[in-house]
């Protein structure tokens, strides 16, 4: 995206990948706001091919690829918990270039090839798609779970999916009408007022990147229940913890996600994610991209590297 | 404790118990300055000799009881968890006269009939032991498990006793060399500072009741580590729950616990209460207790009521 920045050698167990398209988080807009002070390429939601590298059978290749690259050494990558590795880096967020450029580099464990039934423009969607998947392998859901995704942004429409793919009985809470479509063409549930539901669900999951999120599901969540933060936020109201307390409820931090399932309900066309796209830029419209992603009630914006 | 109120009649399926011995507890001292908006006899911890009964097995028996009264016919008294009735009634905090005064009711449900080899002193301990014990209902500890106790007040203690118990590795931070002196004669090691400690246990609990313990308890456990808050607080100082998204922390309320370990531990001198008791008032000394308990370092007050 910057002029004369040079295109990034791959290391050692490390390949070249050539992105085809990005795609514009949360995460991006808040490093444009100096959030984990990074100063290198941002962007790390990617789909690319493969131009060098060691291991043959993914040169050409087709990816997407998983953004933490841990140590290899310490406790948490011995057992294969990467995404949490003290001195790991993370691709376009934490010590790695990533994904707003021509080229990116990633370990080869990191990759995962794509299949020819998912096209670039769903399979940008792997990296928050796995993320929303995180949630299954934190707490279990069935279908006599009543559950409640406070927030109708990207990030909250993919998790109201995997959710409703679980077989939970689910209500979506949001604010734009519009976004809301795509849960009425799949049959979810949405208000756009919590009003009148005070502690009705068992599991609360606030994707609303804002301020008061988490209060509003401390509200909604029951005694006993869980809340789960999917989101960063730069500042939080002060949310009444003395509620988590005499409600014994369980708050639980969710972040990077399982690849796999991401991939394969994809590929199954169970999760639908051509609606989300907002809008595509091309990669010399790369601030104009980040701009238009900031605004309120887009949804998710794409960055067409080539 | 106030002259001239009417000593409570039992209703349907309540004992008329004559209070013996009461301990002052934090939640007692956050009631005397308004907390909860209760008006009436404050006290929850006891034990008392029951004098009116329709059960014939509990009349005239020592005991201890359980201060949360459901409504018996909600979702959670019908699946065992009174405790969180949203129509409960709390002995002394919520709706129910409570132990400092001469006699207290209760339903014959919430009472636990006491062995003869505990003694009062000990036995008035079972409701904070019990909360102490609730832990252990909601999380895994075993040998493996890295567990930090933050604070060496009341409830600290009692908590770093039955996590010893479990087998955990423990380390105890406090501020009072003096309070500490119980651990020291049990082995359990401990810090007067956490520094240097970051990200080092898998399990903190929370037990300062003061507004920076969160934010501590963040610093000090590990990723995808769990952080028990045990104590409600007048005000938090903003913890940075950013960190709980990114490390994938679990945030857990504990409350009120189950009576029967706790008893268990008491009748087999597992757990070491009678150093604990700072002070003993009479119950015409009531006021001057609870100033008493509030002031730093002060352990357990206890209030003899007959």
């Amino acid at each position: 995206m910057e002029g004369g920045y040079p295109d990034p050698t791959p290391g050692p167990g490390e390949a070249l990948i050539r992105v085809t398209l990005a795609g514009v988080c949360a995460t991006d807009l808040e490093i444009a706001r100096g959030y984990m002070g990074f100063k290198g390429v941002p962007g790390h939601e990617f789909v690319g091919v493969i131009e060098e590298c060691a291991d043959e059978r993914l040169s050409g290749k087709r990816v997407v690829g998983e953004i933490n690259i841990g140590c290899g050494r310490c406790e948490y990558c011995r057992h294969k918990v990467e995404n949490h590795c003290p001195s790991r880096k993370v691709l376009g967020i934490l010590g790695k270039d990533g994904a707003f450029a021509e080229y990116l580099t990633l370990p080869f464990r990191n990759l995962h090839p794509l299949p020819d039934s998912i096209s670039d423009e769903a399979a940008v969607f792997a990296e928050p798609l796995a993320a929303a998947y995180e949630i299954l392998e934190q707490v279990r859901v069935n279908e006599e779970t009543r559950a409640c995704v406070l927030g109708d942004g990207r990030l909250g429409l993919l998790v109201a999916q995997v959710l409703a793919a679980a077989d939970c009985s689910l209500l979506v809470i949001g604010r734009h009408e519009e976004n809301m479509s795509l849960l009425k063409a799949r049959g979810i549930p949405y208000r756009t007022s919590p009003d009148g539901l005070s502690k009705q669900f068992d599991l609360v999951v606030d994707c609303t990147g804002n301020a008061g999120g988490l209060s509003t599901a401390l509200d909604l969540v029951r005694p006993q229940g869980t809340v789960i933060l999917k989101t960063t936020v730069a500042q939080r109201n002060g949310a009444d913890l003395n509620r988590v307390v005499i409600d014994e409820i369980t708050l639980l931090g969710s972040r990077c996600g399982p690849f796999q399932p991401a991939l394969q309900a994809l590929e199954e066309n169970r999760i639908d994610v051509r609606p989300l796209v907002s809008k595509v830029f091309l990669m010399d419209e790369g601030l104009k991209a980040i701009e238009h992603a900031s605004q309120k009630g887009v949804l998710k914006v794409l960055i067409r590297i080539r």
